[in-house]
């Protein structure tokens, strides 16, 4: 292993510096070192980077950002048997202890002990060497690129929700809410599961037409909001007329049996209560305000059931690596730009651009690795 | 049968009227015709009385209210196998088509068809005669009486919430917000089903006292508001309060599993959101404000799972009746007033004082059958 | 209507015999008239048609045969607004109550009232005129001939054991076993719902190609046993040997997660079990011999979940008519004959030919309406 | 630590050595070391003493023996945070590795590198040093013995079965096979978890008797075969006859919901069969024959399912201890003889004359340990 460890660091908010810091001493007897070669940038890294908070996670200085990574095994722990020097892998970069009640449940996304890179003082993956556990290095099939393995994360953010929380049914139609990059693997995802119908709904009608060409996604632009309505009429308006204009019932084949909510609007989260069937379900992936009003009255009456999804658990990382070596979801659209580790900052107002409802469709920005 | 149905009619809001009418035809094939003998009062048949809708159930004049009930089989149907003329029975109230998806897929509950007591234009139980499918009418076993028999219809609220809907788990801690009927018999419920450690929550302390002597739950008195505070904050607070007061932690034995809002209030579901534990379920079983704001990053966070209870399904009807004639959970204390006939509008009255922060704890008020 | 029915009946074992009844009076409130237009044969017909019983149903003469049928409706009962005359409909031949408990609580198909057409006495669709409820005659989409609607029946087998009973996972792997009618559709919708790897296994090479070419099933001829070995030996070796030659393990993504048995062979039973991984499901759809015997010690030590899926229950004609509808299921290759309705005993004579480990790949018969 | 570690070591089959060997090093960064104080035997500690295998697991010389195990913590490592020098623990005898599919899904009983105490040649608690990871070893509550402590093996087993594989449903009738420890502590579990009705089976009358005492079960005493008759009628006619005695049928309250098999024995997992409600469970714990006979065609017209449970989960030791702890099972009466370490070859003795028909009702021995 180099001496050196060139380390892309957060400093501030808004500030990056390159740093050349010790190379990591060797990996723990079930870790292995891994040398970042593709990290991707998200939402949450320009939460951090801009604003020093990501949801509950809090920027604390100095941080190596980064957390969306595939690279290469530089070593290997002494009880590691699932991997070896040179074997290319994604990396799930939240570790958790293994130990307490919530990981032996299999529920590890909700350990109390919890380190996830770029966040909580823990150092990410724009780096030269990353050490984690052995178990959540992912070896990459020859049929996936590295920069494929870079977006496997917000793609196991897609089979987490649609999968394992959501569970989706056999032949069930489905309405999701944001077409930004997890928006649309969380339709690829419902694809490759075998949905019946996929709604898109995005208030950005670039990000609908990649949805259309991408997944084959029936899609709408949201309609505009009355002059002095409530966000909560708007919504029930709207919800309804989506209804309407789709054909839309609350039972059978053509009722919306799920909704996956990855905008984090309010307004989304009421349409989406308002659009799904009677026992139908909504699961919220978006991240917005910290409250929200939501229609309880008709939640209750149709027996809805809301569930909160969280990052990603057991099985994700290997479902969405199989998902793409077997050609189910196809992650080269997303990825648009790609830049060298030393104008990393570069790639940073590059994403900080195509936020917002301008932005480009699914655009995902790749920082290549130092070494 | 007797040529004449002594029926309990509201002409309009707040207007009880004696009327009599012909008795009703026989029953068809799989139904019976019942003599009630025993309608107890609840609060959404006081939202009828008082404002003219209870929920998304609007009414239209004239209407027989009642449907909390229980009587004797006067006449059975040709096809009519399960009873026989004289059988003591439960009265479930609402008919479903049995032949719609939702019927099949056993979530009568949510028929597209529904008929439902004393609601949407269908006659009440306050009547001389009562017909209804023989299949939801539940014959009593001789150690439960009639007024415990009309009492099953809360009971079945219940036992769908705590059992259909939130299968509450083995050896859970339950939380329960609203100390009325509802929440009384929520409790019952899940002590009967063996919960571990059952939290009452109120305004209304002597209604927690009942709650203590009832069923032995743990109560506390809700903590008042701040002058100025915002309901979501007060409940943040309040939440966090209520897990140092009683030790509860977010994860294993001394977490709160299971909450189930009965109060309808918007504190109460917000405090009941930051009580539960991560991954922890929800049921919302309580009618209050069309909306509600609620944590949704803290809910998302834990990944908590929120469902909707509507009135009973499939089997709720005989669990109650089991429950109860197995001495598992005990009506009487819940039975306060018995009215005859004739002085139904001094029932209605009754009940209307008893609801409200001040009123008497678990107040049931049964008026008895014309005949 | 015509005041003539003619009808297939079958007096006594092996005897068909042409008649003409009076046409059926009126439907009740509930039901539907249809002309039957094609019905199929199936393995238990033949069972009824040769032996007199099929699995627990015993032939009670004189009988009409036949119960994979569609035809178009002639007349609908008072209370019907689900289906006008002249609609094209797929009939589900069992009738259940609606009213008992597991009616209600969506088991439909456990009911013990059930009545199954061409058995117990009751009738079945080869006649001119087929009364039935109208929640069970479904509609059939413009681009789903009667021909197919026929053959909804052995796909609602294969939708209730894949999806319903087995409730098969995402991007899961699956065996089957049995190659006939049943066991292709099974692989079928399998394939539609989106399985990951679908393994056939039988004991005969053409319907082994058919099965590779109908879904792109992985194909395995059965080994034989050797001479005086044990069927329980010969089994585990068996299966041993299929994980071996597909590269099969007991976790993970190279795990065969579910099992499902349509051969009714004890062997395929034993080995199918042997198969299966750790936590696995294994779920019996054909019918074999009264008792089988099972590994049972690997069955504990491996936590397998064995359940029995009999006939369909809600939902499955509905998405069996929608996966042939929207182009996942292709029927059209089972369909190898066709006869006129006076020919019906040669019908029985084709059937009866094609069965058998020497038998063609798929054969289904179908026998037009009389009318 | 002490220098020595006294050792109770079987050298080969049917022979026991006591051996001093050095003490343990410290433990690893998240084990402890714990001083055993009480060591109960069981069924399948006699099966490698007598027999040198149980089940799948081979004897390899030599061993120490010994795995229903409680004691006190005499060493923690770095890591641990749990507990500390001087707790009481129970210990779980097997370490999963926490790190394979199995395990991070929540099925470490299914782990592919599992280490199981007195197994596979893993020592196990008959001496005077056990080191294991701190996330095995539970601490007890002051009110529960280290007798009770070391039982909490063979309930953690019935926690399993009834709770997380079972999965009991609410006032559901059990049936269970089999009155030994295994069988009683099932019957006890199913009790706490509120079973409405527990119907006990086995061929021992005493063991019966012990059972109605202990948990008020309903006891059935077997009938014996017919002179020539084959297993599987017996059965047949067996469970035929149990249903009748006890006025049960196959639906409703009057079924048997859940059938728990504990004694291995070929004619209980028939009898169970027939016994079972449509959709009903059955669930196999008891180890017997490698090949098992059972009634197919009523498997599959009833839907039953059956499912395999091996040892025990997350959560299982947890749910154990709080049972006894709050006094909802009682561990006292099952506990009937104590042997100090020096005469280990006694206990042995003393529990193979226990087992068998003729054995004393669920005997359970434990030897002290050394120190």
């Amino acid at each position: 292993m180099n001496g050196v460890n060139h380390c892309c660091v957060m400093t501030k908010i808004n500030t990056l510096v390159m740093e050349d810091r010790a190379a990591p001493p060797g990996p723990g007897p079930y870790d292995v070192v891994v040398v970042p070669k593709m990290t991707g940038l998200c939402g949450s890294d320009m939460h951090v980077f801009l604003e020093g908070r990501a949801g509950e996670s809090l920027f604390s200085d100095p941080l190596v950002l980064g957390h969306e990574c595939a690279g290469v095994v530089a070593q290997v722990g002494s009880n590691v048997k699932t991997l070896k020097v040179g074997d290319r892998v994604a990396l799930e970069p939240g570790a958790a202890c293994l130990r307490c009640e919530n990981c032996k449940s299999g529920d590890y996304n909700q350990c109390g002990d919890f380190k996830f890179a770029a966040a909580d003082g823990f150092d990410g993956t724009l780096q030269g060497y990353y050490t984690l556990p052995a178990d959540i290095a992912y070896k990459l099939p020859d049929n996936v690129s590295l920069a494929e393995g870079a977006l496997m994360e917000p793609l196991a953010v897609a089979v987490m929700s649609v999968s394992k929380v959501a569970k989706i049914g056999h032949n069930q139609n489905v309405a999701i809410f944001g077409a930004g990059p997890v928006g649309l693997l969380t339709m690829a995802v419902a694809k490759a599961l075998g949905a019946r119908r996929i709604l898109a709904i995005d208030v950005n009608a670039s990000r609908l037409e990649f949805a259309k060409q991408y997944v084959g996604a029936e899609t709408h632009l949201a309609i505009p909001m009355n002059p002095g309505e409530a966000r909560e009429d708007y919504s029930k308006r709207h919800g309804k007329y989506i209804m309407e204009k789709f054909g839309l019932g609350e039972r059978g084949l053509e009722a919306i049996d799920l909704v996956v909510e990855c905008s984090g609007a309010e307004v989304c989260v009421q349409t989406g209560i308002w659009l799904v069937k009677r026992r139908g379900k909504f699961v919220q992936v978006g991240a917005g305000p910290a409250h929200n009003l939501i229609p309880m009255s008709i939640f209750v009456n149709k027996e809805v059931t809301m569930i909160g999804s969280l990052r990603y658990g057991p099985g994700c990382y290997p479902m969405a690596i199989d998902l793409v070596s077997r050609g189910l979801v196809d992650l080269k659209p997303l990825h648009t730009h790609t830049f060298p580790f030393k104008d990393a900052i570069l790639a940073f107002e590059t994403t900080k651009k195509a936020m917002g409802p301008d932005g480009k469709p699914a655009i995902k920005v790749m920082i290549e690795g130092p070494i």
